[in-house]
């Protein structure tokens, strides 16, 4: 079942609409939490979502997958200035509703149906609240709203279906990074390319990652033509060369358990504990690979509560936290 | 046990050297086979490799992978025109041996060790064959050689280690197949752009396998955010933008069965029969997931013999066979 959404633009709205996603800060500029934010976490591949700006809903989208963490859009340019350069990123398929639609003008039809709590506009006067970013909104305000135009339901429920997949959308994000990195002239040659080829988990990264792990903690795996050094912390992520070159900052990893991390459908507690998302299919695990796999190492019937691998060293806490805070798809 | 080889470089030393390989066509000219160039595919990681040029052994290499279907190196430039586009890359880490060493200035002694059939060089005068290219030696040979002067048997051992995965050597000839086609002027811009993005298995091509191929044929996954879209002739080896973007060559697999595949561990005959590459280690496949997968479908005690999944279509059929024939390590 889809959840429903109503998402308040700021300044952004060109850039997210064009860009087929949404993007916010994971808190407010203090530091508090933000409901409208952490409904960024909670929306799921198949939610479909109004685009408000300008007091006129112009498209509608449906997530393509879950959101997860990405640096603000350079697209952004100035207007986000106040905003932190960590947030959460929803790929987002958008598609025009035509004519847009005027909540004010059916507001006494609209009002009673939006939520009491955190509605993203005035229930009496149809204004958009500006403190706002992603409200949940009821199955009929969204019905409601798409009923007065014209919505291509065969193009949601299809379009950008392989341009919007994870590994497609962080390619074009890793890209951009890329291509700062290559123009930035603090960076020595040498570092650059070692930064560059860490995107992919060779050259300087790889021999750092495997000088301290030694095999896959999730096959058990040693043969290094099978093993990607993945990092724990995502490249794209990172603030510093340091950091994008960090032994401590990567785990050897076969490519289906590199996926599974990336992803955040996994991720793994200080003592080895892995942590299994919620959110991942059993089945697909399973045909993955990796549910039986726990079966034979516990001897168990059933899949065992806890699965372990060796406990991590000190220096890999702070970027095994960040994943289980920031990836890891809780 | 590693296995001992001997190479008469013709005119490409330097680029062969310099670039850590040895490449060879798969035929003679005239298409027959070659004692010489199978032994490429006989090559083994970890064999070891006496290069030979204008009567000098200067280097000694060690084989860092199995060979795999390259196209002719760009910077072999007119040297090898008559050479067919196809051959053999096997990658190879090379280190000086210091002074080179002359086997003419030993052939009493050394003469008698050489092969009597496919020998690198004449057992009496000591003069290299032009006919040989990649030639089995015996042990006796290769110390004998090596004992003449100074080897680093340290960084032979354990150089190169993670520049010269098959997934480091691959993404640097895929980039100089990037850079070829974005400089082609024959060919429009979003044809260009639609050929680079299928090189990560994604955008056209992606959409054009998906409506072929449904689901992993290994592992039965159809969440397409676990599948990736792999070529079945390899992206750098296709001679047309037809074959890059063709949906019938490709298949959605999981990371773990693409890497199999590409790697040539993995192959498909035309009624849908998957081969197991004998050099594939059992053990490592067990714990990738695809051994259990298979006694898990058939239900037997032991690993089948025969694991089989949907029959191929007919417009498969011409890629499988490269496949079978160019890409897998049988």
């Amino acid at each position: 079942m889809p959840q429903f959404w109503w998402v308040n633009h700021k300044q952004t709205a060109r850039q997210e609409i064009g860009g087929q996603y949404l993007w916010s800060p994971k808190t407010k500029s203090n530091g508090a939490p933000s409901e409208f934010y952490d409904n960024m976490r909670r929306a799921q591949p198949g939610d479909l979502v109004l685009s408000y700006a300008d007091q006129l809903i112009r498209y509608v989208g449906r997530a393509a997958d879950f959101a997860f963490t990405a640096t603000k859009p350079a697209e952004f340019g100035d207007t986000g200035r106040n905003w932190n350069r960590e947030g959460w990123y929803l790929p987002v398929f958008w598609t025009p509703l035509e004519p847009p639609v005027r909540p004010k003008d059916f507001i006494a039809v609209l009002g009673p149906l939006l939520p009491t709590r955190y509605s993203p506009i005035h229930p009496v006067t149809g204004s958009g609240f500006q403190s706002v970013y992603l409200a949940g909104i009821p199955e009929a305000v969204f019905e409601l709203v798409v009923s007065k135009a014209a919505l291509n339901r065969q193009a949601l429920a299809h379009g950008g279906a392989n341009s919007l997949t994870f590994e497609a959308v962080t390619e074009r994000l890793d890209d951009v990074v890329e291509r700062r990195i290559e123009a930035d002239l603090q960076l020595e040659d040498t570092v650059k390319k070692s930064i560059i080829l860490a995107r992919r988990g060779q050259g300087r990264f790889r021999a750092n990652v495997e000088a301290i792990e030694r095999s896959c903690r999730l096959t058990g795996i040693t043969n290094p033509s099978l093993l990607t050094a993945s990092h724990i912390k995502p490249w794209r992520i990172c603030s510093s060369a340091e950091e994008r070159l960090d032994g401590m900052n990567g785990l050897m990893l076969t490519p289906d358990a590199d996926l599974l991390f990336d992803r955040g459908f996994i991720s793994l507690k200080d003592d080895g504990e892995v942590l299994v998302s919620p959110r991942v299919d059993r089945q697909d695990l399973r045909r993955l690979g990796f549910e039986q796999l726990a079966w034979e190492r516990f001897g168990f019937a059933e899949a065992p509560a806890i699965w372990r691998t060796d406990v991590f060293a000190p220096p890999q806490y702070g970027y095994l936290d960040y994943h289980r805070k920031e990836v890891f798809v809780s």
